[in-house]
């Protein structure tokens, strides 16, 4: 029950793309994640997803339209809906998602995540 | 799919409180609300809470001990726990907890919030 500063979470890792657990609350994880441009197109067959911005910014690609968050903004992707986030310059983002939700979702690659760390 | 502003949501409303829905994810709530002064002391049977501070900040209490969260930084409070926030100023906060949780937990007084709106 100790609190979580986000501001010391973030610079403790360097790395894109490799969500790292922050809580677990009601069978959810909260990750904090950095990303750089272009990830893969995936979608979560059972898992919504939010991504709410620390810092920066990013695109969220859709196959017919794209969202741009912001610091201070955030976007739920729908289970079952295809995306990519793409990042110009570094964002850092948390994530709530439920406990066991792939980085990639339903495309296994070099950069899925099946066992995240955590800080 | 839209993303949406919380530096936009929390001046759309001005009572203390009052949690309003912002987003609904894997029968999850996310919801803003604005505390000032204290709260009633409450546990919530099934349901872990989490405490994200927008702006501000206020201290939790515990039978035991007292965290005090600040803007950036956030508190997961377990199910069963018995907590008290309180806030010496207004400080706005987003909730992480299960649809339906109710603000006042075991508690059903005049601060209880049943139905929460949607903004």
């Amino acid at each position: 029950m100790d609190k979580v500063n986000l501001a010391e979470k973030f610079p403790s890792f360097t790395d894109h793309w490799c969500p790292r657990i922050v809580a677990e609350l009601n069978g959810q994880h909260v990750k904090a994640v950095k990303f750089v441009g272009p990830f893969t197109w995936h979608l979560h067959e059972r898992e919504d997803e939010m991504f709410l911005v620390f810092r920066g910014g990013f695109r969220m690609e859709f196959r017919n339209r794209v969202v741009t968050p912001r610091e201070g903004e955030f976007i739920v992707v729908p289970r079952g809906v295809e995306h990519r986030p793409v990042a110009e310059q570094e964002v850092e983002v948390l994530l709530f998602e439920p406990a066991g939700t792939l980085s990639t979702g339903n495309v296994v690659e070099a950069r899925t995540v099946e066992e995240p760390q955590r800080i």
